[in-house]
């Protein structure tokens, strides 16, 4: 972990993420994958958002002195949208202050969850007699007693009667998938982890997990260098397709990979050959390249994925230095563009086999879509582009300290920063909140175009007016702050320009347009969702209302419906991580969704082009 | 295979083996296992061995013509003791001329093999739907579809994309314990070999199979290069414990085995590519050594195997150049000293489940013995030493081109050589004939004591008397043949020793005794033996008056009963390749077995010292 991050452990959902001091325990909350309830809106006047911190607790603000007793606050309780971390602590969040849908969907997933805790890899301690001339059982069968028969590789079985004998026959058996992959001195029962990652295009999130109990015990997120090589998919098969191009993205995605478990492993104070297996959900071209199997025919019709069910890989050949004989499983994928990522979103969500039709959108560098009905599974992908990642946008960035997750446009511009520290770009969350502004404001038109300075109608408040400036090839751009205004030098500051409008007018109408399809395959209308969950690894959540005013989920949906879920795919690769059930789950969901082709759809071709316009207000 | 070697193949049993021009077929059948019954001796006098050659068939020998009419002769029919192999042939083998009981063993095991060609390996030619905008389904899916449900290891995936596009979507999907191994271009159903081994201390002997039917496609056989570390297990033990000691004996025994498969490719015309999967079958400690595995704890009491059930080691681990991705599978063990050569052994001769009492004896460098009777199995294991195997004899080689290997003495010496050669050594079948003769002579007394020209009885006829010398150090000798009497240097020639006497002594004592414990553990006399089986590589069957003449089989045996069944730990090896049951079969047999550790049984030092002298004619 980087200097000055303070670990936050959210109960009972045992989740744990590392914030800079000064961050709110709700935008912590929300890093963690928890929505926690605000209906107003977070400015301290409803006091619904009660949690109870536990450790060193800030004073308490005025709001949080209005709604809580002096026994409450004596106690630890405060308001989750007032209250600051100021040092390294635990967080109670009580079932009503979640938001509801959420609370039920986690819920239900935690109890599947701990149900499930079986993970693949097990380790036993065992005493076996010594052996003597009336014993003189061969030393594998010796532990076989123990443990049950089990299948070992030559290279730890020419080790194993060393190891027998240095210990005096006890010591601890570890166990993955039927095979004895290691003998440890003593009693190591338990030190026993697992590593789940999220393989984004833009980014990647690595979760540790204690596979004795199930829970998490860190969580690093980097972006995914392979950036240099282009920043979508086709740029990525592109270069794949290039002398060593393949060999050059693989050990780019893997070195990340490595520094992220590294980083990890320190978080957690775990050594990194206590690792003994990962778990990678990526999309289809990213399980390809990390797999260093070549996705030329990811690029062109047909779009045809070299394997659909899961693949395992030695971690060693992947040349990452956890356990030696540790195992990677990459997740089973749906299709060309619909991949592993998507299949660990379902898994978390739960969401085939739910009462009425329901439908995840999975917001990363693409979109991935995928609507349960009735025992039918459609799965689509659209090339959104990064916009929601923070990629693309002038001043973009990723939901990291620095970055501003969120603004509120009025009389003037209002913004929250992650982290202690002076902000210098906007991640996608705060990119949906200023478009979603700029279109009720009338600055930007329906159509998506900015308005210039000269062109701005009566109505729009001056301290949004004053805003709006002629950037680089006279264009106009909405300025969020300008530097010299904090001391800094002239013309440097955040805005967001004509550019980035376009941007994510492409990415939430090609989602829109998507989900048009897929519901138009199901013979469904919006309104007939029971259930739309939001996932994403985009940092804080999006806000329900600025998502449909940008168009991103289509009109007519009921808005109680719409919940976030935070990283699902990480989740979905933790989950199996710790339960070979879930494994077996995630494989038949790969298998059971029909894959639907948009970029070869017509009705694709209009959906998208009429969700160019962004909705009415 | 060497210049000038023969194949001769026998049917029905599909055994081939090659010889030197000039080899009678008797010696051919021998050495393929079979043993042809010979009322007469070998005589040409009884007519009973009769076989029907195709192919070039040598002018018939006086005897032949007596015993089989013109249209015989010319139909190729000949007596097996009377011809010889001029050219490659086939030799059919009526079950009228095979000795009873090994028909009937043989018949049994080939019944079954038959029934059991059901390798771990096997090869689908395949044509798949080649993929479109309507069918994306993934590669290996797509495969699988025509298949079944396989794993896939990393390497090849990385291919299979280019393999499916470059053959059509066509090819010959290789499978091996349910993984895909290989796709290969066109069909090539018809090239799938796999090779089995037996490993002895002193000699290597390595089958190819065909494994689409079984059949044996070539043989071969080298002296196990680990000699020159020491002749038996306990020098090995002790070299494997010195300063890469290990890696050395490794290397030397992976060497020799490397060598056998290119003899085997060449001789079948098979290239080492189309070879998918390797058993081996050996005593615990070779198999340890081909293994990397440390053999220490063999080599002190209490004596621990690393392994009991079967290892799979992929063949590129050993460095042998076959098919890049296939196996070897190396036998379960019993014990310290009772290894995977008895398993096979106890598989290939179905000793458990005999009606009565069976015993098998595997005569190599160490003479294991297995007990069946009524569903229990004891296993010993003698250090006999490697006098069987024509090691330790002064004038001793392995049974190959230019060994003596039948020696009779009445009058004077007879002998027969292996191959149109001059001979120039003896191995352990002709050790024993005149160890037997010399006993029946009185040249050496019951005690194994050979007299001093002085000493010999007024009976010994002069042929004989005239060959007993005194040799270095003063001890006396019979001699064969001096190289003088063929026209070459005096002082050369060919002499059976005291020393040798006392080593066969040894070595039939050890062997003798071993039975005698286990007889005794299982509460019976050798008389109640049902079936007595003598395994063994040693070259040409030993004759079973002989053997009991040596003592290597305890008095009071129904001579009828004694069989000699060739190379069964090779035959169980080879059995085990072609048929999963098999190797199902074998780890049962295995852990069925108990191990009898003569080296600390005070029954065996008394029975051994007592079968250290010879038994009364």
């Amino acid at each position: 972990m980087p200097d000055g991050q303070l670990r936050v452990t959210f109960e009972p959902h045992g989740r744990a993420v590392f914030v800079l001091a000064g961050t709110k325990v709700l935008e912590a909350a929300a890093r963690a994958g928890l929505t926690i309830d605000t209906p107003c809106g977070g400015q301290g006047t409803c006091g619904k958002c009660r949690v109870r911190l536990s450790g060193s607790v800030c004073a308490p603000a005025a709001a949080e002195r209005e709604h809580l007793s002096d026994e409450e606050l004596a106690a630890g309780w405060r308001l989750a949208c007032q209250a600051s971390i100021c040092d390294a602590c635990v967080v109670e969040v009580p079932d009503g202050s979640l938001f509801a849908s959420q609370h039920r969907i986690l819920e239900e997933a935690r109890t599947a969850e701990a149900s499930e805790v079986r993970p693949a890899v097990r380790k036993l301690h065992v005493e076996l007699p010594e052996p003597s001339l009336d014993d003189e059982t061969p030393d594998l069968l010796r532990l076989e007693v123990a443990i049950g028969p089990v299948t070992a590789g030559i290279d730890l079985l020419r080790q194993l009667g060393g190891r027998l004998r240095e210990g005096g026959f006890a010591g601890t058996a570890v166990l993955a998938n039927g095979s004895l992959i290691d003998f440890e001195p003593g009693d190591t029962t338990g030190a026993c982890f697992g590593a789940a990652f999220d393989v984004g295009t833009t980014t990647i999130v690595g979760s540790l997990v204690d596979l004795t109990t199930g829970r998490e015990a860190a969580i690093e997120s980097a972006m995914n260098a392979q950036v240099r090589f282009g920043d979508d998919v086709l740029s990525r098969i592109k270069h794949a397709g290039s002398n060593e191009g393949l060999d050059e993205l693989r050990a780019t995605v893997l070195g990340v990979i490595g520094e992220i478990l590294q980083a990890l492993c320190r978080a957690a104070s775990v050594g990194p050959e206590q690792v003994y297996e990962l778990t990678f959900a990526g999309n289809t071209t990213m399980q390809h390249l990390l797999s260093g199997i070549d996705p030329t025919q990811l690029g062109h019709v047909p779009f045809v994925p070299a394997f659909g069910r899961s693949l395992t890989i030695p971690a060693a050949e992947l040349g990452i230095a956890i356990h030696p004989r540790a195992a990677a499983l990459i997740f089973p994928v749906i299709g060309g563009f619909v991949g592993g990522d998507t299949v660990a979103g379902m898994l978390a969500t739960r969401l085939v086999g739910q009462d009425g039709p329901a439908l995840m959108v999975d917001i990363g560098t693409n979109g991935e879509i995928v609507l349960a009905f009735d025992g039918q599974v459609w799965a689509a992908s659209t090339a959104a582009g990064p916009a929601f990642e923070g990629a693309r946008i002038s001043a973009g960035m990723r939901a990291t300290a620095g970055a501003i997750e969120k603004i509120v446009l009025d009389s003037d511009v209002q913004y929250s920063v992650i982290g202690d520290v002076e902000p210098f770009g906007l991640c996608g969350s705060a990119l949906v909140d200023v478009t979603a502004g700029l279109l009720r404001s009338g600055i930007v038109a329906p159509n998506g175009r900015m308005c210039r300075p000269d062109e701005l109608g009566e109505s729009v408040p001056e301290g949004l007016r004053r805003r709006v400036v002629l950037g680089e090839g006279g264009q106009p751009a909405f300025v969020l702050f300008e530097d010299a205004d904090r001391g800094g030098e002239a013309g440097g500051g955040v805005a967001v320009t004509q550019k980035d409008i376009r941007e994510l007018q492409l990415a939430a109408g090609a989602i829109r347009a998507g989900i048009a399809v897929l519901l138009k395959q199901a013979g469904l209308s919006a309104g007939d969702l029971r259930r739309v969950l939001i996932a994403g690894g985009f940092g804080s959540f999006i806000r329900r209302s600025n998502a449909q005013r940008i168009g991103l989920l289509p009109p007519g949906l009921d808005h109680e419906r719409i919940v976030y879920v935070g990283n699902a795919s990480l989740s979905g690769a933790r989950w199996a991580l710790v339960s070979t059930k879930a494994r077996r789950r995630a494989e038949e969901l790969a298998r059971l969704a029909r894959h639907v082709e948009l970029s070869q759809d017509a009705n694709f071709q209009m959906e998208f082009a009429e969700a160019m316009i962004f909705p009415d207000a």
